[in-house]
């Protein structure tokens, strides 16, 4: 069994529109799958509003728990786009222009002959100490400070900021997952997938219906972080159990 | 101005599926809609995992913030759906098998000509003094305990719970919403939108990028729970103030 520290992560999703229904959010699934594929436990996830002492609070209380926090939402040009300082106040560092992040902004700005406005100029404006998270699709830089990385809301945006987190945390654990799909429902399965969880360590066990209107079958997903050879035998023994129903 | 008491409502999302990345979340965004439409502030959506201690603790967290804790997933057949005997814990009610609940089993299970395993029979034990939240959809019943309510996590299913809930809880508020599009960046109009939100009392205005791939412009949505006038003399402000820039 690898002996590898697990780290863990959460998401804390920063905008009233996803609160009120007027967007949906499609920044969470695409981070936790890449969260998932390097290996990272994301335990955590979180709405909260544009609005200052609940980011604050909210970011004090997560960043004590987790390896990593990554924030979506609110690094805009304009007046509801608070993240940045209120991340600055949930760390006790002031509020400044980053240098480099400005002249990210100078460059983008000058390549789609643009005006930098005072607004757009906010944008470089994070924590004191922040190292910039690299923004390939439209200039204005993501950026971490401790152990609190923040991202665009805008998925493309995101998407790009995840892969640069990716490389700055350098972890690289491996799942090992596996899945069973049968046409029994999730009741005739229940005591095999319980039995199974019980005798394998380390190896968790999900069961989702799957459904289109009216109940399919299940898919059965083994997985375990640690221990590769229990994912198998577990995935043997479920198997040879609904063969015996069926 | 009407002077209703806003109420405030929280989501919990309970399954390891959406943090692994496995499943995309469907239910936070209809949950939005359907409250937002109904005057009911959402204010936090969380996403935990299938862990009878951290369901628990977020429940007990949470209820006393929010008027109306909603729950989806975790209340199907198998060893993984934990969420009705977790809430038991938090509310501190014995767990006990539900006799209309499991009446609505015998049923269901009698018209789809299947049987009513022990595992199926699970989904009729919830926190006692439980009242149910009728599924439509596939017999087993959600549940009310105190403040919270507790949904499948299937969408179909969630989205008949919800409908079920806003009868139940008989709230209906009207929010005031209205929105402008226009092709000028955001950075062009944050004092604009700044100064209305601070002139205009209790409206809050929200401005969101329209991009698809690159920037089209801005939509901008103000509203208001109480003052249907402040938020169309916003609006005459704004669109004024934009006009003048054009």
């Amino acid at each position: 069994m690898l002996n590898k520290k697990i780290k863990s992560a959460s998401i804390v999703i920063i905008g009233n529109e996803i609160l009120s229904g007027r967007t949906q959010d499609k920044n969470i699934n695409y981070i936790a799958k890449e969260l998932f594929k390097s290996g990272i436990l994301l335990k955590y996830v979180c709405v909260i509003p544009d609005e200052k002492k609940i980011i604050v609070n909210e970011i004090r209380r997560l960043k004590k728990k987790f390896d990593f926090i990554i924030t979506t939402g609110g690094i805009g040009p304009t007046h509801d786009d608070i993240t940045a300082e209120s991340i600055s106040l949930a760390v006790k560092k002031s509020y400044v222009l980053h240098k480099d992040a400005y002249k990210e902004l100078v460059k983008y700005y000058k390549k789609i002959k643009s005006d930098l406005t005072d607004a757009r100029k906010k944008m470089a404006y994070m924590p004191k100490g922040s190292k910039l998270i690299k923004n390939s699709v439209s200039g204005a830089p993501g950026f971490q400070i401790e152990n609190i990385f923040v991202f665009a809301g805008i998925p493309s945006i995101a998407e790009a900021m995840t892969k640069e987190f990716l490389k700055i945390i350098k972890v690289k654990n491996k799942f090992y997952s596996t899945s069973i799909t049968t046409k029994l429902f999730e009741s005739k399965i229940a005591h095999i997938l319980e039995k199974a969880e019980n005798s394998y360590h380390d190896v968790s066990i999900g069961s989702y219906p799957i459904y289109d209107g009216k109940p399919r079958g299940v898919e059965i997903v083994i997985s375990s972080m640690a221990n590769k050879a229990n994912v198998l035998k577990a995935k043997k023994f479920i198997s040879s159990q609904i063969n015996k129903i069926i």
